[in-house]
Protein backbone atom coordinates (compact mmCIF):
# COMPACT_ATOMS: atom_id res chain seq x y z
CA UNK A 1 0.00 0.00 0.00
CA UNK A 2 1.35 3.23 -0.96
CA UNK A 3 0.12 6.74 1.22
CA UNK A 4 0.26 10.04 -0.57
CA UNK A 5 -0.79 13.65 0.94
CA UNK A 6 0.31 15.60 -2.41
CA UNK A 7 -1.99 15.64 -5.15
CA UNK A 8 0.66 16.05 -7.73
CA UNK A 9 1.93 12.33 -6.48
CA UNK A 10 -1.75 10.95 -6.17
CA UNK A 11 -2.31 11.97 -9.85
CA UNK A 12 0.93 9.98 -10.90
CA UNK A 13 0.41 7.09 -9.60
CA UNK A 14 -3.67 7.15 -10.80
CA UNK A 15 -2.44 8.21 -13.66
CA UNK A 16 0.02 4.90 -13.93
CA UNK A 17 -2.61 2.99 -13.02
CA UNK A 18 -5.11 4.39 -15.89
CA UNK A 19 -1.78 3.44 -18.44
CA UNK A 20 -1.45 0.55 -17.25
CA UNK A 21 -5.35 -0.32 -17.85
CA UNK A 22 -6.79 -0.95 -14.46
CA UNK A 23 -9.98 0.17 -13.11
CA UNK A 24 -10.58 2.47 -10.06
CA UNK A 25 -12.45 1.90 -7.37
CA UNK A 26 -12.71 4.49 -4.75
CA UNK A 27 -13.36 4.85 -0.70
CA UNK A 28 -13.82 8.19 0.57
CA UNK A 29 -13.65 7.81 4.07
CA UNK A 30 -13.49 10.44 7.16
CA UNK A 31 -11.05 7.97 9.02
CA UNK A 32 -11.64 5.98 12.41
CA UNK A 33 -12.45 3.37 9.80
CA UNK A 34 -14.77 0.55 11.03
CA UNK A 35 -16.42 -2.55 9.82
CA UNK A 36 -18.59 -0.39 7.52
CA UNK A 37 -15.82 1.19 5.58
CA UNK A 38 -13.85 -2.01 5.73
CA UNK A 39 -17.42 -3.57 3.76
CA UNK A 40 -16.71 -1.22 1.17
CA UNK A 41 -13.27 -0.95 0.67
CA UNK A 42 -13.89 -5.20 0.22
CA UNK A 43 -16.37 -4.58 -2.47
CA UNK A 44 -13.93 -1.70 -4.15
CA UNK A 45 -11.31 -4.56 -4.27
CA UNK A 46 -13.49 -7.23 -5.74
CA UNK A 47 -14.55 -5.22 -8.00
CA UNK A 48 -11.17 -3.06 -9.45
CA UNK A 49 -8.03 -3.20 -10.27
CA UNK A 50 -6.69 -0.63 -8.29
CA UNK A 51 -8.43 0.10 -4.76
CA UNK A 52 -8.04 3.85 -3.40
CA UNK A 53 -9.06 4.98 -0.07
CA UNK A 54 -9.20 8.73 1.39
CA UNK A 55 -9.38 9.73 4.85
CA UNK A 56 -10.15 13.50 5.41
CA UNK A 57 -12.20 15.25 7.92
CA UNK A 58 -13.94 17.65 5.67
CA UNK A 59 -14.91 21.04 7.78
CA UNK A 60 -16.98 22.15 5.04
CA UNK A 61 -19.39 19.52 6.27
CA UNK A 62 -19.46 20.46 9.59
CA UNK A 63 -21.65 23.08 11.29
CA UNK A 64 -20.17 26.02 13.44
CA UNK A 65 -21.71 24.26 16.72
CA UNK A 66 -20.93 20.32 15.32
CA UNK A 67 -18.40 18.12 16.41
CA UNK A 68 -15.55 18.70 14.04
CA UNK A 69 -12.72 19.41 16.41
CA UNK A 70 -13.75 16.35 18.62
CA UNK A 71 -14.17 14.15 15.86
CA UNK A 72 -12.64 10.63 16.23
CA UNK A 73 -9.10 9.92 14.43
CA UNK A 74 -6.97 6.96 14.71
CA UNK A 75 -4.89 7.11 11.30
CA UNK A 76 -1.89 4.34 12.65
CA UNK A 77 -5.58 2.23 12.67
CA UNK A 78 -6.96 3.16 10.01
CA UNK A 79 -3.87 2.66 7.32
CA UNK A 80 -3.25 -1.00 8.75
CA UNK A 81 -7.22 -1.75 8.48
CA UNK A 82 -6.60 -0.31 4.76
CA UNK A 83 -3.77 -2.35 4.56
CA UNK A 84 -5.34 -5.64 5.64
CA UNK A 85 -8.25 -5.05 3.49
CA UNK A 86 -6.30 -4.72 0.00
CA UNK A 87 -6.38 -1.11 -0.35
CA UNK A 88 -3.42 0.04 -2.91
CA UNK A 89 -3.58 3.59 -2.37
CA UNK A 90 -4.13 5.35 0.81
CA UNK A 91 -4.77 9.74 0.26
CA UNK A 92 -4.94 11.82 3.01
CA UNK A 93 -4.93 15.17 1.24
CA UNK A 94 -3.91 18.39 3.63
CA UNK A 95 -6.52 20.77 4.23
CA UNK A 96 -4.81 23.58 3.09
CA UNK A 97 -4.33 22.00 -0.29
CA UNK A 98 -7.94 20.82 -0.38
CA UNK A 99 -9.32 24.51 0.63
CA UNK A 100 -6.68 26.66 -0.44
CA UNK A 101 -6.53 30.22 0.09
CA UNK A 102 -9.27 32.25 -1.52
CA UNK A 103 -11.22 28.78 -2.50
CA UNK A 104 -14.99 30.27 -3.15
CA UNK A 105 -16.77 27.44 -5.21
CA UNK A 106 -19.56 24.80 -3.62
CA UNK A 107 -21.87 22.36 -5.31
CA UNK A 108 -25.28 22.30 -4.53
CA UNK A 109 -28.11 19.65 -4.86
CA UNK A 110 -31.24 21.41 -4.41
CA UNK A 111 -34.75 19.40 -3.55
CA UNK A 112 -32.99 16.26 -1.52
CA UNK A 113 -30.59 17.97 -0.01
CA UNK A 114 -32.78 20.02 1.95
CA UNK A 115 -35.10 17.22 3.56
CA UNK A 116 -34.33 15.40 7.05
CA UNK A 117 -30.18 16.01 7.87
CA UNK A 118 -29.99 19.06 5.58
CA UNK A 119 -32.98 21.03 7.38
CA UNK A 120 -31.03 20.07 11.06
CA UNK A 121 -27.55 20.72 9.57
CA UNK A 122 -27.90 23.35 6.88
CA UNK A 123 -24.90 23.48 4.68
CA UNK A 124 -23.79 19.87 5.16
CA UNK A 125 -24.57 17.85 1.92
CA UNK A 126 -23.22 21.41 0.47
CA UNK A 127 -20.17 20.38 1.93
CA UNK A 128 -20.23 16.49 1.28
CA UNK A 129 -21.23 17.19 -2.26
CA UNK A 130 -18.32 19.81 -2.91
CA UNK A 131 -15.81 17.59 -1.30
CA UNK A 132 -17.03 14.51 -2.58
CA UNK A 133 -16.77 15.95 -6.25
CA UNK A 134 -12.93 17.31 -5.74
CA UNK A 135 -12.07 13.63 -4.49
CA UNK A 136 -13.94 12.23 -7.48
CA UNK A 137 -12.19 15.14 -9.87
CA UNK A 138 -8.50 13.71 -8.41
CA UNK A 139 -8.66 10.21 -8.24
CA UNK A 140 -11.05 9.91 -11.59
CA UNK A 141 -12.72 6.38 -10.29
CA UNK A 142 -14.45 4.19 -12.72
CA UNK A 143 -16.77 3.10 -9.36
CA UNK A 144 -17.15 5.04 -5.91
CA UNK A 145 -17.97 2.96 -3.16
CA UNK A 146 -20.79 4.78 -0.21
CA UNK A 147 -22.47 3.06 3.00
CA UNK A 148 -26.35 3.03 2.53
CA UNK A 149 -26.35 4.17 5.80
CA UNK A 150 -26.15 7.45 5.13
CA UNK A 151 -28.92 7.22 2.51
CA UNK A 152 -29.34 10.38 2.16
CA UNK A 153 -26.15 11.20 1.55
CA UNK A 154 -25.93 8.42 -1.11
CA UNK A 155 -29.09 9.82 -2.96
CA UNK A 156 -27.67 13.50 -2.95
CA UNK A 157 -24.02 11.82 -4.54
CA UNK A 158 -26.09 9.88 -7.44
CA UNK A 159 -27.94 12.72 -8.38
CA UNK A 160 -24.85 15.21 -8.62
CA UNK A 161 -23.05 12.59 -10.41
CA UNK A 162 -26.03 12.06 -12.99
CA UNK A 163 -26.49 15.71 -13.37
CA UNK A 164 -23.08 16.85 -13.72
CA UNK A 165 -22.21 13.79 -16.17
CA UNK A 166 -19.27 12.49 -14.08
CA UNK A 167 -18.04 9.62 -15.92
CA UNK A 168 -18.22 7.23 -13.01
CA UNK A 169 -20.85 4.36 -11.29
CA UNK A 170 -21.64 5.36 -7.55
CA UNK A 171 -22.44 2.20 -5.37
CA UNK A 172 -24.47 2.05 -2.41
CA UNK A 173 -23.72 -0.55 -0.42
CA UNK A 174 -25.56 -2.02 2.69
CA UNK A 175 -25.84 -0.95 6.11
CA UNK A 176 -22.59 -2.81 8.46
CA UNK A 177 -24.25 -3.08 12.05
CA UNK A 178 -23.47 -4.32 15.96
CA UNK A 179 -24.27 -7.86 16.48
CA UNK A 180 -27.16 -6.18 18.46
CA UNK A 181 -28.67 -4.30 15.41
CA UNK A 182 -26.29 -0.95 16.18
CA UNK A 183 -25.59 0.97 12.88
CA UNK A 184 -21.76 0.97 12.68
CA UNK A 185 -20.25 4.50 12.94
CA UNK A 186 -17.47 6.57 14.20
CA UNK A 187 -19.60 8.37 16.21
CA UNK A 188 -20.55 5.77 18.29
CA UNK A 189 -17.51 6.15 20.46
CA UNK A 190 -19.43 9.03 22.24
CA UNK A 191 -21.54 7.02 23.90
CA UNK A 192 -21.83 6.06 27.31
CA UNK A 193 -22.27 2.18 27.94
CA UNK A 194 -25.54 2.62 29.30
CA UNK A 195 -26.30 4.67 25.95
CA UNK A 196 -24.66 2.19 23.66
CA UNK A 197 -26.73 -0.70 25.47
CA UNK A 198 -29.44 1.27 24.41
CA UNK A 199 -28.90 2.88 21.37
CA UNK A 200 -29.89 -0.53 19.30
CA UNK A 201 -33.28 0.06 20.13
CA UNK A 202 -33.26 2.62 16.68
CA UNK A 203 -32.37 -0.75 14.69
CA UNK A 204 -34.99 -2.69 16.17
CA UNK A 205 -37.91 -0.23 15.31
CA UNK A 206 -36.90 0.29 12.39
CA UNK A 207 -36.69 -4.24 11.44
CA UNK A 208 -40.09 -3.84 13.48
CA UNK A 209 -41.56 -0.92 10.96
CA UNK A 210 -39.98 -3.49 7.82
CA UNK A 211 -41.74 -6.39 9.53
CA UNK A 212 -45.38 -3.95 10.13
CA UNK A 213 -45.11 -2.89 6.36
CA UNK A 214 -44.34 -6.39 5.19
CA UNK A 215 -47.74 -7.60 7.71
CA UNK A 216 -49.72 -4.85 5.93
CA UNK A 217 -49.43 -1.81 7.62
CA UNK A 218 -49.29 0.88 4.88
CA UNK A 219 -50.08 4.13 7.20
CA UNK A 220 -46.70 6.29 7.67
CA UNK A 221 -48.25 7.85 10.66
CA UNK A 222 -48.76 4.80 12.65
CA UNK A 223 -44.90 3.24 11.58
CA UNK A 224 -43.39 6.61 12.72
CA UNK A 225 -45.71 6.33 16.65
CA UNK A 226 -43.81 3.31 16.86
CA UNK A 227 -40.75 3.92 16.35
CA UNK A 228 -40.95 7.31 18.11
CA UNK A 229 -42.34 4.97 21.54
CA UNK A 230 -38.90 2.67 21.14
CA UNK A 231 -36.59 5.70 20.91
CA UNK A 232 -37.72 7.62 23.42
CA UNK A 233 -36.66 4.57 26.02
CA UNK A 234 -33.26 5.38 25.36
CA UNK A 235 -31.63 7.45 28.25
CA UNK A 236 -30.33 10.94 27.47
CA UNK A 237 -32.19 10.85 23.68
CA UNK A 238 -33.60 13.16 21.78
CA UNK A 239 -35.10 12.67 18.22
CA UNK A 240 -34.27 14.88 15.40
CA UNK A 241 -36.77 13.17 12.66
CA UNK A 242 -38.59 10.06 11.99
CA UNK A 243 -39.47 10.13 8.28
CA UNK A 244 -41.17 8.20 5.87
CA UNK A 245 -39.88 9.01 2.25
CA UNK A 246 -40.34 7.79 -1.28
CA UNK A 247 -36.84 6.30 -1.49
CA UNK A 248 -35.61 8.39 -4.79
CA UNK A 249 -36.92 12.05 -4.69
CA UNK A 250 -37.28 11.70 -0.45
CA UNK A 251 -40.89 13.35 -0.71
CA UNK A 252 -42.45 12.71 2.68
CA UNK A 253 -45.16 9.93 1.90
CA UNK A 254 -48.61 9.40 3.80
CA UNK A 255 -49.21 6.03 2.57
CA UNK A 256 -46.69 3.76 1.99
CA UNK A 257 -47.86 2.94 -1.54
CA UNK A 258 -44.08 2.49 -3.53
CA UNK A 259 -40.63 2.17 -2.99
CA UNK A 260 -39.99 3.97 0.81
CA UNK A 261 -37.69 4.38 3.00
CA UNK A 262 -38.10 4.93 6.34
CA UNK A 263 -35.19 7.77 8.50
CA UNK A 264 -34.18 8.61 11.69
CA UNK A 265 -32.09 10.81 13.26
CA UNK A 266 -31.60 11.38 17.01
CA UNK A 267 -29.50 12.80 19.33
CA UNK A 268 -28.49 10.00 22.69
CA UNK A 269 -26.10 11.98 24.79
CA UNK A 270 -23.24 13.31 22.84
CA UNK A 271 -24.14 11.45 19.53
CA UNK A 272 -26.26 12.01 16.40
CA UNK A 273 -27.26 8.38 15.13
CA UNK A 274 -28.89 8.42 11.78
CA UNK A 275 -30.23 4.93 10.58
CA UNK A 276 -32.53 3.98 7.83
CA UNK A 277 -34.28 1.08 6.15
CA UNK A 278 -35.91 0.32 3.15
CA UNK A 279 -39.39 -0.85 3.12
CA UNK A 280 -41.13 -3.08 0.35
CA UNK A 281 -38.15 -3.03 -1.07
CA UNK B 1 -15.47 17.29 -38.87
CA UNK B 2 -17.74 14.64 -37.02
CA UNK B 3 -20.97 16.11 -35.62
CA UNK B 4 -22.61 14.89 -32.52
CA UNK B 5 -25.35 15.19 -30.31
CA UNK B 6 -26.06 12.20 -28.21
CA UNK B 7 -23.46 12.40 -24.85
CA UNK B 8 -22.24 8.18 -25.45
CA UNK B 9 -21.56 9.24 -29.36
CA UNK B 10 -19.35 12.12 -27.67
CA UNK B 11 -17.99 9.90 -24.97
CA UNK B 12 -16.92 7.34 -27.90
CA UNK B 13 -14.84 9.82 -30.06
CA UNK B 14 -13.36 11.47 -26.74
CA UNK B 15 -12.30 8.34 -26.00
CA UNK B 16 -10.65 7.16 -29.48
CA UNK B 17 -9.06 10.22 -29.48
CA UNK B 18 -7.56 9.53 -25.78
CA UNK B 19 -6.38 6.32 -26.76
CA UNK B 20 -4.83 7.29 -29.56
CA UNK B 21 -2.94 9.84 -27.40
CA UNK B 22 -4.55 12.80 -29.17
CA UNK B 23 -4.45 16.07 -26.56
CA UNK B 24 -7.74 17.76 -26.46
CA UNK B 25 -8.90 21.16 -26.80
CA UNK B 26 -12.25 22.33 -26.32
CA UNK B 27 -14.16 25.75 -27.03
CA UNK B 28 -17.25 25.80 -25.26
CA UNK B 29 -19.97 28.45 -27.05
CA UNK B 30 -23.51 29.70 -27.40
CA UNK B 31 -23.41 29.61 -31.50
CA UNK B 32 -23.91 32.51 -33.74
CA UNK B 33 -19.90 32.22 -34.44
CA UNK B 34 -17.88 35.16 -35.14
CA UNK B 35 -14.44 35.95 -35.11
CA UNK B 36 -14.30 36.49 -31.74
CA UNK B 37 -14.78 32.89 -31.46
CA UNK B 38 -12.93 31.26 -34.74
CA UNK B 39 -9.56 33.01 -32.97
CA UNK B 40 -10.46 29.89 -29.44
CA UNK B 41 -10.79 27.60 -32.29
CA UNK B 42 -7.34 28.38 -34.22
CA UNK B 43 -5.76 28.59 -30.69
CA UNK B 44 -7.48 25.19 -30.06
CA UNK B 45 -6.10 23.83 -33.36
CA UNK B 46 -2.72 24.75 -33.08
CA UNK B 47 -2.08 23.63 -29.46
CA UNK B 48 -4.00 19.84 -29.91
CA UNK B 49 -4.46 17.38 -31.47
CA UNK B 50 -7.88 17.00 -31.29
CA UNK B 51 -9.92 20.12 -31.36
CA UNK B 52 -13.64 19.87 -29.58
CA UNK B 53 -16.18 22.66 -30.46
CA UNK B 54 -19.82 22.98 -28.11
CA UNK B 55 -22.71 24.85 -29.56
CA UNK B 56 -25.23 24.69 -26.59
CA UNK B 57 -27.48 27.89 -25.75
CA UNK B 58 -28.08 27.45 -22.21
CA UNK B 59 -31.27 28.59 -20.39
CA UNK B 60 -29.96 28.25 -16.96
CA UNK B 61 -27.42 31.27 -17.87
CA UNK B 62 -30.35 33.37 -18.94
CA UNK B 63 -32.78 35.49 -16.42
CA UNK B 64 -36.56 35.53 -17.20
CA UNK B 65 -36.54 38.48 -18.59
CA UNK B 66 -33.76 38.08 -20.79
CA UNK B 67 -32.51 37.40 -24.45
CA UNK B 68 -32.94 33.30 -24.58
CA UNK B 69 -35.74 33.07 -27.00
CA UNK B 70 -34.19 35.71 -29.37
CA UNK B 71 -30.87 34.38 -29.07
CA UNK B 72 -29.32 34.56 -32.41
CA UNK B 73 -28.97 31.29 -34.13
CA UNK B 74 -27.27 30.21 -37.42
CA UNK B 75 -26.26 26.40 -37.18
CA UNK B 76 -25.52 25.93 -40.98
CA UNK B 77 -23.04 28.82 -40.84
CA UNK B 78 -21.17 27.71 -37.37
CA UNK B 79 -20.96 24.37 -38.66
CA UNK B 80 -19.59 25.38 -41.92
CA UNK B 81 -16.87 27.86 -39.67
CA UNK B 82 -15.73 25.61 -37.35
CA UNK B 83 -14.80 23.05 -40.24
CA UNK B 84 -12.69 25.41 -41.81
CA UNK B 85 -11.14 26.40 -38.59
CA UNK B 86 -10.07 22.83 -38.43
CA UNK B 87 -12.38 21.43 -35.81
CA UNK B 88 -12.69 17.91 -35.50
CA UNK B 89 -16.03 17.39 -33.44
CA UNK B 90 -18.63 19.66 -32.98
CA UNK B 91 -21.05 18.91 -30.09
CA UNK B 92 -24.50 19.88 -30.13
CA UNK B 93 -26.64 18.85 -26.98
CA UNK B 94 -30.18 18.39 -26.73
CA UNK B 95 -31.22 20.78 -24.25
CA UNK B 96 -33.64 17.67 -22.45
CA UNK B 97 -29.91 15.72 -22.71
CA UNK B 98 -27.87 18.52 -20.52
CA UNK B 99 -31.08 18.85 -18.29
CA UNK B 100 -33.22 15.94 -18.00
CA UNK B 101 -35.84 15.35 -15.82
CA UNK B 102 -34.99 16.15 -11.93
CA UNK B 103 -32.05 17.97 -12.41
CA UNK B 104 -31.04 19.74 -9.11
CA UNK B 105 -27.46 20.38 -9.29
CA UNK B 106 -25.42 23.79 -9.28
CA UNK B 107 -21.98 24.89 -8.72
CA UNK B 108 -21.32 28.68 -7.52
CA UNK B 109 -18.72 30.90 -7.13
CA UNK B 110 -18.90 33.00 -4.40
CA UNK B 111 -17.55 35.81 -4.60
CA UNK B 112 -16.33 36.94 -7.72
CA UNK B 113 -19.86 35.69 -9.11
CA UNK B 114 -21.51 38.19 -7.12
CA UNK B 115 -20.14 41.26 -8.92
CA UNK B 116 -20.53 42.92 -12.11
CA UNK B 117 -22.53 41.33 -14.37
CA UNK B 118 -23.37 39.03 -11.33
CA UNK B 119 -25.29 41.79 -10.14
CA UNK B 120 -27.28 43.13 -12.32
CA UNK B 121 -27.64 39.20 -13.95
CA UNK B 122 -28.04 37.06 -10.52
CA UNK B 123 -27.86 33.43 -10.99
CA UNK B 124 -26.17 34.09 -14.51
CA UNK B 125 -22.86 32.65 -13.18
CA UNK B 126 -24.34 30.14 -11.37
CA UNK B 127 -25.55 29.19 -14.72
CA UNK B 128 -22.57 29.60 -16.56
CA UNK B 129 -20.46 27.57 -14.25
CA UNK B 130 -22.95 24.37 -14.00
CA UNK B 131 -23.05 23.87 -17.72
CA UNK B 132 -18.99 24.62 -18.48
CA UNK B 133 -18.49 21.99 -15.37
CA UNK B 134 -20.65 19.20 -17.15
CA UNK B 135 -19.54 20.03 -20.60
CA UNK B 136 -15.66 19.33 -18.76
CA UNK B 137 -16.88 16.60 -17.59
CA UNK B 138 -17.73 15.18 -20.59
CA UNK B 139 -15.00 16.25 -22.79
CA UNK B 140 -12.38 15.95 -20.43
CA UNK B 141 -10.29 18.24 -22.15
CA UNK B 142 -6.61 19.38 -21.48
CA UNK B 143 -7.14 22.65 -22.07
CA UNK B 144 -10.50 24.95 -22.53
CA UNK B 145 -10.23 28.14 -24.50
CA UNK B 146 -12.44 31.62 -23.44
CA UNK B 147 -12.51 34.64 -24.38
CA UNK B 148 -11.17 37.95 -22.53
CA UNK B 149 -14.15 39.88 -23.95
CA UNK B 150 -16.46 38.27 -20.55
CA UNK B 151 -13.69 38.88 -18.34
CA UNK B 152 -15.45 37.86 -15.09
CA UNK B 153 -16.84 34.90 -16.87
CA UNK B 154 -12.84 33.66 -17.46
CA UNK B 155 -12.37 34.42 -13.82
CA UNK B 156 -14.97 32.46 -12.52
CA UNK B 157 -14.25 29.43 -14.82
CA UNK B 158 -10.39 29.68 -13.68
CA UNK B 159 -11.54 29.66 -9.79
CA UNK B 160 -14.12 26.79 -10.44
CA UNK B 161 -11.37 24.80 -12.57
CA UNK B 162 -8.72 25.54 -9.46
CA UNK B 163 -11.10 24.84 -6.97
CA UNK B 164 -12.88 21.87 -8.05
CA UNK B 165 -9.62 20.41 -9.25
CA UNK B 166 -9.91 20.13 -12.39
CA UNK B 167 -7.15 18.41 -14.35
CA UNK B 168 -7.42 21.07 -17.25
CA UNK B 169 -5.93 24.82 -18.11
CA UNK B 170 -8.32 27.40 -18.83
CA UNK B 171 -7.08 29.90 -21.56
CA UNK B 172 -7.84 33.42 -21.95
CA UNK B 173 -7.83 34.64 -25.80
CA UNK B 174 -7.54 38.27 -27.03
CA UNK B 175 -10.65 40.34 -27.30
CA UNK B 176 -11.36 40.09 -31.00
CA UNK B 177 -12.50 43.64 -32.03
CA UNK B 178 -14.55 44.95 -35.40
CA UNK B 179 -12.12 47.64 -37.09
CA UNK B 180 -13.49 50.90 -35.27
CA UNK B 181 -12.88 49.17 -32.36
CA UNK B 182 -16.03 47.74 -31.06
CA UNK B 183 -15.61 44.11 -29.32
CA UNK B 184 -16.89 41.16 -31.48
CA UNK B 185 -20.07 39.75 -29.59
CA UNK B 186 -23.13 37.60 -31.15
CA UNK B 187 -25.64 40.36 -29.47
CA UNK B 188 -23.97 43.31 -31.83
CA UNK B 189 -26.40 42.08 -34.54
CA UNK B 190 -29.24 43.34 -32.03
CA UNK B 191 -28.17 46.85 -32.93
CA UNK B 192 -29.60 49.53 -35.49
CA UNK B 193 -27.17 50.88 -38.21
CA UNK B 194 -26.58 54.00 -36.13
CA UNK B 195 -26.69 52.86 -32.66
CA UNK B 196 -24.06 50.14 -34.04
CA UNK B 197 -21.81 53.08 -35.73
CA UNK B 198 -21.57 54.82 -32.02
CA UNK B 199 -21.22 51.66 -30.12
CA UNK B 200 -17.31 52.07 -30.83
CA UNK B 201 -17.85 54.62 -28.03
CA UNK B 202 -16.86 52.07 -25.69
CA UNK B 203 -13.90 50.45 -26.36
CA UNK B 204 -12.60 53.91 -27.96
CA UNK B 205 -13.12 54.98 -24.28
CA UNK B 206 -11.63 52.16 -22.99
CA UNK B 207 -8.37 52.54 -24.89
CA UNK B 208 -8.54 56.63 -23.31
CA UNK B 209 -8.76 54.94 -19.89
CA UNK B 210 -5.38 52.82 -21.02
CA UNK B 211 -3.53 55.35 -21.93
CA UNK B 212 -4.48 57.81 -19.56
CA UNK B 213 -3.14 55.08 -17.06
CA UNK B 214 -0.41 55.35 -18.74
CA UNK B 215 0.27 58.99 -18.48
CA UNK B 216 0.00 58.86 -14.54
CA UNK B 217 -3.65 58.84 -13.99
CA UNK B 218 -4.35 57.15 -10.61
CA UNK B 219 -7.87 57.53 -9.72
CA UNK B 220 -10.34 55.46 -11.01
CA UNK B 221 -13.31 58.69 -10.39
CA UNK B 222 -11.42 60.49 -13.04
CA UNK B 223 -11.62 57.31 -15.26
CA UNK B 224 -14.64 56.15 -14.68
CA UNK B 225 -15.86 60.08 -15.37
CA UNK B 226 -14.38 60.53 -18.99
CA UNK B 227 -16.12 56.45 -19.81
CA UNK B 228 -19.33 57.71 -18.67
CA UNK B 229 -18.79 60.88 -20.26
CA UNK B 230 -18.09 58.29 -24.07
CA UNK B 231 -20.88 56.50 -23.50
CA UNK B 232 -23.56 58.69 -22.54
CA UNK B 233 -22.77 60.11 -26.05
CA UNK B 234 -24.36 56.69 -27.53
CA UNK B 235 -27.61 56.74 -28.48
CA UNK B 236 -30.95 54.72 -27.10
CA UNK B 237 -27.76 53.95 -24.25
CA UNK B 238 -28.07 53.16 -20.53
CA UNK B 239 -24.57 52.56 -18.62
CA UNK B 240 -25.19 49.37 -15.97
CA UNK B 241 -21.82 49.50 -14.62
CA UNK B 242 -18.45 51.55 -15.50
CA UNK B 243 -15.59 49.26 -12.80
CA UNK B 244 -12.10 49.41 -11.91
CA UNK B 245 -10.91 46.45 -9.84
CA UNK B 246 -8.15 44.00 -8.86
CA UNK B 247 -7.83 41.62 -12.12
CA UNK B 248 -7.72 38.99 -9.95
CA UNK B 249 -10.17 39.61 -7.00
CA UNK B 250 -12.72 42.04 -9.10
CA UNK B 251 -12.08 43.58 -5.89
CA UNK B 252 -13.68 47.73 -6.45
CA UNK B 253 -10.06 49.74 -6.77
CA UNK B 254 -10.32 53.69 -5.85
CA UNK B 255 -6.76 54.04 -6.59
CA UNK B 256 -5.30 52.06 -9.75
CA UNK B 257 -2.00 51.11 -7.99
CA UNK B 258 -1.89 47.34 -9.15
CA UNK B 259 -2.64 45.20 -11.70
CA UNK B 260 -6.51 46.56 -12.73
CA UNK B 261 -9.00 46.14 -15.25
CA UNK B 262 -12.00 48.38 -16.46
CA UNK B 263 -15.17 46.70 -17.00
CA UNK B 264 -17.85 48.36 -18.85
CA UNK B 265 -21.20 47.07 -19.21
CA UNK B 266 -24.51 48.99 -21.23
CA UNK B 267 -27.49 48.69 -22.53
CA UNK B 268 -27.92 49.94 -26.23
CA UNK B 269 -30.96 49.93 -28.36
CA UNK B 270 -31.93 46.00 -27.45
CA UNK B 271 -28.39 44.97 -26.75
CA UNK B 272 -26.39 44.41 -23.91
CA UNK B 273 -22.57 45.01 -24.86
CA UNK B 274 -20.08 44.70 -22.23
CA UNK B 275 -15.73 45.06 -23.03
CA UNK B 276 -13.07 45.31 -20.52
CA UNK B 277 -9.75 46.25 -21.19
CA UNK B 278 -6.56 45.85 -18.88
CA UNK B 279 -5.04 48.58 -17.10
CA UNK B 280 -1.40 48.23 -16.45
CA UNK B 281 -0.96 45.16 -17.38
Amino acid sequence: MKTVSRIDLLRKSIGQARSAGKSIGFVPTMGFLHDGHYSLIDRARRDNGLVVVSIFVNPMQFGPSEDLAAYPRNLPGDSSGCMKHGTDLLFLPQEDAVYPKGFSTSVEVSGISETLCGKSRPGHFRGVATVVLKLFNLVQPDRAYFGLKDFQQFLVISRMVRDLDLNLEVIGCPTVREPDGLARSSRNVYLTPEQRRESCRISKALFQARDDVKKGEAQAINIKAMIEKHITLIPDSRIDYISICDADSLEELEKIDRRAVVLVACHVGKARLIDNILLNP
